[in-house]
């Protein structure tokens, strides 16, 4: 029988994940819409207010909540710091605006309200204290019955109205019992522009390529606009088992083998490939790299070669066979015979896990500070939440990508538990209907919190077969997509600028692929993909509408190939408005409807269109505008979007 | 780094209400569904399992778990007797399970397997121990090389099968941190047919009803099938400011006031109106109406008229005036001068809450199990928690219905709280969209675990708009949708069966209300909505199925007039067909689609339907079938169904 003269109950608070489980993501800047249903028995008025902090201060902030109707209220604040925030929320019954609400329906309804003057005057009284001469006057003024005829229009006007609403009466609050962790990451854990590239392919002249061949790559990279550059395993790779051309079972001599069966006798987790260079050459990559404002992102691939030196030094990491042998990777009735995995069930499971992390606390220490995580899924859910915790403390701004292509509740446990970044099923949503589905999925629901997504239209290991045997037009589709839906999004970056098309016949994979042998490309040449490239990075670089992924309206059209959305900033200062085309092979037009109650437009429309990449502009004055679009043009239109004063 | 080597996850367990801050509700015999998310990292095989027991026993009783498909878990168990029940979870990676479905692979694929047996071996031998002649048989088999070919087949049959099915390998078991609490009620909280009447009117002669006429009502009740015969307010009605015919504020001499204004100088909450009888009287009623099968449900209105004794011995439970009065309700404008509410915020409130509660106890002493609560909604929530717990620590079966017609999250804090049934928005529900919305809503969302529906046509306040100057059809068909869809319904009764249908103009209310005076109704007459109403209060006693709001399933049918469904016991032992024409005033007619899954049906369809009200019979041998209802005849059909096998 405690706390009983508090009348609210609140509920259903977010942002939330898992009832307060696992912490909800923002990065610096964002900002934080907290939401609960609030409500009390009868009709008496109600105030709400949303506490947060940065976790290690004292004070709490204090932030009123707005009734939005059907008992929902709101409240945001931004999270400015690089640190964790915590809020929390209060509520109560207010009699002073209960009071305030009744008294000016009763002197609508010309009723006498001399006791509710007398009442409303004792209530300011408390509040007022001996200090606030506004609160006196305004007791003084209520109590003064020569002067109830003229009360009566005060006491409707604006004055009292405010300091109503300037001065909450608190009474019998409640609390709500918990309080909701908010990590904040770094700016670029939302918004980050990522190419591929195996550096043994980087080479201009032919041959093994090297880190310094990489660091000549570099102005070519950061003239298309990238941010990041993710290399596959740089370590030593088996020669036991060593795969070869197309996965083959066997190599040839002198086949270079995949960089995931990491190990040899020239090294594990913690040395580099001989032939890519030294450890000095990749640091200097690093500092190149960052000197153009790109970082180098690393592979962490937690498996064996079979020569891998773990296995020599800590046998007890691996399954053994009856026969004394390691067991090698399976997935029956497949066998991968060059790689050993990890036994995260042994007994010596300590050791081996604090031996992965000293790994990443290597890397980091050469300058490593974003890791692309290769399948995150085999490996324990609780160890990646211990390792990437572990780093988390000590250096807050390691950015993890999450490799996990597999079923979708593990794809969010491995977001909840705190990887930063996902890769996604983007890969494979191709029309209007699915993109649609898949965007609302990832905005508005739950997953907004905790999961955000890195769309890739193509990876080394997947050449899905919307691009197998085609144009650039449906290149060029894709690549707008990942680059205007996601404020994350990366290719692997050779094939798909000059867009290989071939698959291992009937596989999503690519023939002759880049995993098993060394390629050569023209790193001098451009060409219309590599425009197109640039344009829609220096787009997405000057527009901070297309820097977050959670801001997305998508717009009515009838025409069921052309998909249109408007992206924006909260204040409304930067609007970018995309029309694709998703058939890569027909012309497509259509009526697009413009999100007038989002623009703010309630009068006369006078909106101005910058295509951003052709550097067309046109002027919309009706909801509904006609587009077309020709795929062998161009298949889109990526429009920066203002709204004028009408002319009207 | 604790728990390493645990690899599984479990979320989203379900039923639960609000993360378990409250219980989930069943009845005695329901079935609990229980279903989770559950995955580990890899493509091991998983084990998982339900534990539940009696909260009050030791030993937890273990339900084995089946994987659905998208890492979706489930178990039923059933609880059958009336006290609360726990359950949690756990699961596990089973090695042996993934050795099995491995090997069975391999040897599939013609791989060799010596390894395979040896390991499989090594696992039996560690779960056989010393006992388990089985098992240690099996390990000889797996270890017998001069078998090894057919060991190839035995391996693969069912007898190993059956074994590794049969031994969980337990290893590295995850619980789910929580328990989740089940509430078992009686089966009156699931069905109950309600009848409510005003005792002053129940005269068979004229002039004010008592209990003793309500005493000779009684076979006419249970004749018609109603099990719970709810009285309006029996106490002493206030005589200041008591209202008069049609809600008048001033009444004249000798009218009788409203029943909810309670009290008066002749008593107040534990006192009975003399007019209507004796205390004895009352306790008589209810061991007659008991005798019959009846419960007498009462009502419990929390307010006091400004005579009720407690106003002048204990004034300091209201909410007095700067010039020393009381303050009455009012919801500004408007007044309610005969009505004192309580001041819930009053510093004495932990005496009121406490004589309040001592009114139920003291009904409850009186034999009354079941009360409706008069607008719950208007007293504070944390109240209501309290009394019903505090009462059903002593009396479990106590059934509290709450009349609280207001918005959607306060009807559902009511019910998760501890309210046993509630009223609902069907009173508006008319279409066949909103009736399919709204009955998925109650059935196929949360709500299902704490808000038990009591669906009512009209009440006293509620004459709704579709009645309104309407003939008998709508009264059938709104009588049959309420007794058909929702296990709990029930009827402000004389004025249904005389199909009264003249409102206050342009509201939602009687005409002459009975609730501010006695009507004379011919108690001897039936007609032919008696008749009907008996007929399918008839029907729900015989039918299980329609003894659950919860199994239901929605029919296609391409006339939208026509509302068709399936309601069935989990076995499927009893199978009700309902189709209503929503449409009162025409023939409707067309093709509704049997859910040949849900029957169970493959091959040919050979389905027999009854219908238990115009005992009609019809066979059906197609999956679409022709219905037609005529509103002049019968709105409705109210088909028992059964599925025979098929000639062919």
């Amino acid at each position: 029988m405690k706390n009983g003269q508090a009348r609210v109950l609140i509920e259903n608070v977010k942002p939330c994940v898992d009832n307060g489980l696992y912490p909800v993501k923002r990065v610096v800047g964002e900002r934080v819409e907290v939401t609960a249903d609030i409500f009390a028995d009868g009709h008496d008025l109600l105030r709400a207010e949303v506490l947060y902090k940065k976790a290690d201060e004292k004070e709490w902030n204090i932030l009123p909540m707005q009734n939005t109707g059907n008992d929902c209220w709101v409240a945001s604040f931004y999270v400015t710091q690089q640190q964790p925030y915590v809020f929390t929320l209060r509520a109560w019954v207010d009699p002073l605006k209960t009071w305030y609400d009744g008294l000016v329906k009763k002197i609508n309804a010309h009723t006498l309200v001399h006791l509710e003057f007398e009442e409303g005057a004792q209530m300011l009284e408390r509040l007022a204290g001996t200090d606030n001469t506004k609160l006196r006057n305004a007791v003084k003024r209520l109590r003064n019955k020569s002067q109830y005829t003229a009360n009566l229009n005060w006491a409707k006007g604006s004055e009292l109205a405010e300091l109503v609403d300037k001065y909450p009466y608190r009474r019998f609050e409640v609390y709500w019992p918990a309080e909701i962790t908010i990590v904040v990451e770094p700016r670029r854990a939302l918004f980050s522009t990522w190419y591929e590239l195996f550096p043994r392919s980087a080479s201009f002249t032919g041959g093994h390529g090297t880190f310094k061949d990489v660091i000549r790559l570099l102005p070519r990279i950061e003239a298309m606009g990238f941010d990041v550059l993710y290399l596959p395993p740089i370590h030593p790779i088996g020669k036991i088992n060593r795969k070869g051309k197309n996965n083959n079972v066997r190599s040839e001599p002198g086949e270079p083998g995949s960089p995931w069966a990491v190990g040899s006798d020239e090294g594990g987790h913690k040395s580099v490939h001989p032939q890519l260079g030294t450890l000095e050459d990749f640091r200097l990559l690093i500092t190149k790299a960052r000197a153009r404002g790109i970082d180098i992102a690393m592979d962490l691939a937690f498996q064996c070669a079979p020569d891998h030196p773990y296995v020599k030094d800590n046998p007890q990491w691996f399954k053994h066979r009856p026969d004394g042998s390691i067991q090698y990777a399976e997935n029956p009735p497949k066998k991968y015979q060059d790689i050993y995995p990890f036994d995260f069930e042994c007994d010596d499971w300590q050791n081996l896990w604090n031996e992965l992390l000293s790994i990443v606390q290597f890397w980091i220490g050469q300058g490593v500070r974003i890791f692309r995580v290769d399948n995150p899924h085999t490996k324990p859910f609780r160890f990646w939440q211990w390792l990437i915790s572990n780093i988390h403390q000590t250096h807050p701004d390691i950015i993890f990508l999450s490799e996990a292509f597999t079923r979708p509740k593990i794809m969010a446990a491995l977001a909840k538990l705190g990887f930063t970044q996902s890769y996604t099923y983007f890969t494979w949503r191709v029309s209007k209907e699915e993109i649609i589905a898949y965007m609302n999925e990832l905005v508005h629901t739950s997953s907004r919190n905790y999961f955000r997504p890195n769309f890739w239209p193509n990876t080394p290991d997947i050449l899905p077969y919307h691009l197998q045997h085609q144009g650039e037009a449906i290149f060029i589709i894709r690549l707008a997509l990942a680059a205007t839906l996601s404020s994350n999004y990366g290719i692997y970056g050779p094939p798909y600028e000059f867009c290989e098309n071939t698959p291992v016949p009937g596989k999503e994979e690519y023939l002759n692929s880049e995993k098993y042998e060394i390629r050569q490309y023209n790193w001098k040449q451009t060409n219309r993909m590599t425009d197109i490239i640039t344009l829609i990075n220096r787009a997405r670089r000057q527009h901070p509408a297309l820097q977050t992924t959670w801001n997305i309206r998508f717009c009515h059209c009838e025409n069921p190939h052309l998909l249109a959305y408007v992206k924006y900033t909260d204040d409304l200062s930067d609007i970018m408005f995309t029309v694709v085309n998703l058939d890569a092979h027909n012309r497509q037009w259509g009526y697009v409807q413009l999100p007038l109650d989002l623009l703010g437009i309630d009068g006369n429309i006078n909106v101005k269109l910058h295509d951003v990449v052709a550097d067309e502009r046109y002027t919309w004055t009706q909801e509904w505008n006609y587009v077309e679009l020709d795929p062998h043009r161009l298949p889109f239109h990526l429009f920066h979007l203002t709204v004028h004063e009408s002319w009207a």
